[in-house]
C-alpha cells in the first residue's frame, strides 16, 4: 500500500503519522513545498512578538521524528502540480510521476490575495514569510494591522505588548465581528482603549517612501514602518479542482465523516477540507489547528483501512488579547438568523472568583440556544481569569447536545479561588431557564 | 401556603428564596440556630488565613436581602427541636409550633465527633466557630492538622502560606484519599515537600500544658499551640431520623428528583440530604456547595407547586493546595471496584501551554471508563495553570454521559497561552481510545 500525504502542516503529518502506524508496511510519503514539516503556525503571532526565540521552536517534532523514528518519506521544497485520480497518480515539479494506492490532501490554506504588496508589507502564512516579518518588524516602530479578525486582533495585542506603536484597520464597525454586537461592543471598547482601531474602514493604497509606508485608508493618510495582512485566508484546494475533485464552502474540499473526498480513495484534512458543523449540519470550512490535526488522524487511519468517523466540529476558538481571554464557538446570532433558526440568547456577567476571594475579575458569558428546544448552540465568552475554560466547558456542553437546563444542573467544581459558587456558566444555564 | 425551611444555609435560603418567588403569596420561614444566613462555609479557610478580613465577607447577602427584598421570615438563633409529621407542625426551642404546609429539611452537617477536646483544639463548621478558630489560628505559630482529606490539605497550606508551622496527621498511607494511589502519589510528593506529614497516623492525646499542647499520635509525641481537626462530617438528620423520615448513605435524608423526602411534602436539600450519583445511581451524600445551591433551589420550587427536578450530581470536588489546583469527580478506582463495575483508566501528563509558549507547566489528568462501554466514569486532575477548569470540562463530558472517544473529538479551543494542541483533556481521550 502507497499512501501520497500532500502538504506537511498539522493535518498532514497528523494523517502520515496515524497512517504509518495502522499499516507499518504502507510506504507512506509526504509531498511539503516548504522546508519544514509540523510547524505551529499558531505560534507565529509569539514568534513576531520574540516571546518564541526560535523558528525552530514552532516545529512541534524534528525532521527525523519522522523520517528516521516513524518512516515517512518526506520530500521538502517539492510541489504537486497535478493531481490525476484516473491512473492513481500525483505529478511533482521536478518531473517525477508518483502512483498512489490513497492520496491525502493537506495543502493547506493561503492568505487572501491582496492588492497592495510592497517589501514592508506582509502577509503570515508559512515559517519562512514569519522570519521574513519578524526581520521587518524587529526594525519598525509604528505598525499598521489591516483586518480585525482572530489573527488581527492578536497580533495587535502582542506587537503593543512588545512596544509597537499599532494601528488596526477594520472594514466593520467593530473589532472581532463574529462576536455578536451586544457582547462584541464591549470588548470593541476594550480592545479600543488599547489600540488604535479605525472602523468601517479600507486600505486604498500603501506606497514605500523613503523607509516608510505611506498609507491612504477610507478614513485618513498615515504612515507607519510595516503593514501586516491579517485579512483572512483561502483553502489551498485549486489542485483538487482541476482533478474534478468536489469542494463546498469557500472551496474548501468537501469530506464526509471519513474525510473522504468525492473521489474515493482520495481524502483530506486541516485547512483545506471542510469538516461537519454539529450545530448547524453543514460542511464548513473550520481551519483551525485542533481539527486539522484530528481529521488528520481521520484521514490517515481510514486511508489505512483502519475505520475512524470524524463527529464534525463547532469552529470553537479562542485568542488571548492583552489579558482578555476571548472565546466563541457554536453558531452567533448573525449565522443563526441567516439560517433560519429560531433563537433565544442569554448575556450575563460575573466574577471569576468567590466575590471575597482577591483577584476576581469580570467575565461575560453569552449563550444562544433553540427557541423551542432551549438546546444550545453557541456560545461566547470574554474576560480574564479562566474565560478561556469557562468557553470550552460551554464547547463540551454544545458537542453533547445539553439544553439550557443541563448548563444549570452540569456538576461543576467549585473552590473560592477559582470561581464563585454560582460560576458564569451556572447563571447562564439558570437565566436562560427562567427559573 | 405556609413553608418552613430548617436551616439558613446554601440550601435552606435557596431554597426560601426559589420557594417565595414562584409564589410571592406563600409564607416563607426559615429557622436558624445560628447568628447567620446565606453564610459561605467555603470561604472559611481564606478566613482563617487572613486572606478574607471581616466574617461578614463570608455572607453572600445581608439579612435584610432576605428579610426584606425577598419577603422571607427569618428566626435567628432558634432550633427546631422535633418534626411532627402527623401534625404538619414543628417544635421550637422557645417552646412555639410552627403549623407548615410544606417543610424543607437543610439543617447541614457538623463535623465528625472527637474525643480530643480543649481550648486549643479547633472543629470549624459555623461562622461562630471560625471566629474563634482564627482568634486562636492568630496567636499559634505551630499548627497541627488531623485529617488529610480535601479540607485538611486546604488548610495546612493556607495555614502554611500565612507562615504557620503546619503538620498534617494522616490515618492513610497518603493525603487526599480520593485521589486513586497512582496520581495521589504524585500528589503527596507534591504536598509532603512542602508540609510535614505523618502518614497512617491517628491522634492519641492532646493536653493543653501552659498555653502549649502536648499531642501523642500512633507515630510521634510533638507539641503545637493549636489542634485543627478535618475528620469529615456527619449530617444533622436526627430530627428527621426522630420524625421517621427515612435516611441513606451515611445517615443523610433520603429524596426523590423533586428533593422530596419519604414524607410527602417535606423536602430535604443541602449536606443533611442525599441526591443521585449519575454515574452510579447510587443516592449519596454529597455535601458540596453547588450542589446544596442546586437542590435547595429544587427543593423549594416543588414545595411551591412548581416542578423542577434535580438530575443528579457527580460530587465534582476542586480545591487549592499552593499553586496546585486539584479536582476530582465521578468515581475513582476503589469505588469502582466495590461496586464491581469493570473499568480501565488512563493517567497522563502533558503540558499547561503550547510547548514554545512561556509558563508552561505540569498537568496531570487520569481518567476511569467502563471497560466495554467506555463511557465516562471519573476523572481526577492535578496541576497548575488551569488544572481546575480542565476538571470541569471533564465533569461536563461526564455529566453528558461521554465516551473516551467523544473526549477526543470534544472541540476544544486552543490558543498557545492557554493550551497546547494535543490538550491534556484530548490527549487522554486518545490514549484511550488506543487510536
Amino acid at each position: 500500500m502507497k499512501i501520497i500525504v500532500i502538504g506537511g502542516g498539522a493535518a498532514g503529518m497528523s494523517a502520515a503519522s496515524k497512517a504509518k502506524r495502522v499499516n507499518p508496511d504502507s510506504e507512506v510519503i509526504v509531498v511539503e513545498s516548504g522546508s519544514y514539516v509540523s510547524y505551529a503556525e499558531c505560534g507565529i503571532p509569539y514568534y513576531l512578538q520574540g516571546v518564541v526565540g526560535h523558528i525552530e521552536d514552532l516545529l512541534h517534532y524534528p525532521l527525523s521524528e519522522f523520517t528516521e523514528k516513524r518512516g515517512i518519506k518526506v520530500l521538502l521544497h517539492t510541489t504537486v502540480t497535478r493531481i490525476d485520480t484516473l491512473h492513481s497518480s500525483v505529478l511533482l515539479n521536478n518531473g517525477d510521476v508518483l502512483k498512489y494506492d490513497r492520496l491525502i490532501i493537506a495543502t493547506g490554506s493561503r492568505p487572501k490575495p491582496i492588492d497592495v504588496i510592497s517589501d514592508r508589507t506582509i502577509s503570515i502564512r508559512s515559517l519562512e514569510s514569519a522570519m521574513r516579518a519578524r526581520n521587518l518588524i524587529e526594525k519598525s516602530k509604528d505598525v499598521t494591522i489591516v483586518g480585525a479578525g482572530v489573527l488581527g486582533v492578536e497580533l495587535a495585542s502582542v506587537l503593543a505588548e512588545s512596544g509597537k506603536n499599532v494601528k488596526v484597520i477594520s472594514k466593520y464597525d467593530r473589532v472581532l465581528p463574529q462576536l455578536d454586537e451586544d457582547i462584541g461592543k464591549i470588548f470593541h471598547e476594550y480592545f479600543s482603549s488599547r489600540i488604535d482601531v479605525q472602523k468601517q474602514s479600507s486600505l486604498k493604497s500603501a506606497e514605500e517612501d523613503r523607509g516608510r509606508v505611506k498609507i491612504t485608508t477610507s478614513v485618513d493618510d498615515h504612515e507607519c514602518d510595516a503593514v501586516i495582512y491579517a485579512t483572512g485566508i483561502i483553502p489551498n484546494s485549486e489542485i483538487a479542482v482541476e482533478a474534478g475533485i468536489k469542494t463546498g464552502d469557500r472551496n474548501a474540499i468537501l469530506t464526509n465523516g471519513h474525510m473522504e473526498t468525492s473521489e474515493p480513495g482520495v481524502y483530506a484534512a486541516g485547512d483545506v477540507a471542510t469538516v461537519r458543523n454539529i450545530v448547524t449540519g453543514l460542511d464548513e470550512m473550520m481551519p483551525l489547528a485542533q481539527i486539522a490535526n484530528k481529521a488528520g488522524r481521520v484521514a490517515g487511519s481510514n486511508a489505512s483501512n483502519s475505520e475512524m468517523v470524524f463527529p464534525g466540529a463547532l469552529g470553537t476558538t479562542l485568542v488571548k488579547v492583552f489579558d482578555y481571554e476571548v472565546g466563541f464557538t457554536g453558531i452567533n446570532e448573525s449565522r443563526a438568523k441567516a439560517l433560519g433558526i429560531p433563537y433565544e440568547k442569554t448575556l450575563i456577567k460575573a466574577k471569576s472568583r468567590a466575590n471575597y476571594y482577591p483577584g476576581k475579575q469580570d467575565i461575560y458569558v453569552k449563550i444562544i440556544y433553540g427557541k423551542n428546544d432551549k438546546r444550545l448552540l453557541g456560545a461566547q465568552v470574554i474576560g480574564t481569569d479562566g474565560a478561556a475554560w469557562r468557553l470550552n466547558t460551554i464547547a463540551t456542553a454544545i458537542f453533547g447536545g445539553f439544553k439550557v437546563s443541563d448548563l444549570f444542573y452540569d456538576d461543576l467544581g467549585y473552590t473560592p479561588p477559582f470561581g464563585p459558587v454560582w460560576d458564569s456558566i451556572v447563571i447562564a444555564g439558570s437565566v436562560s431557564m427562567r427559573e
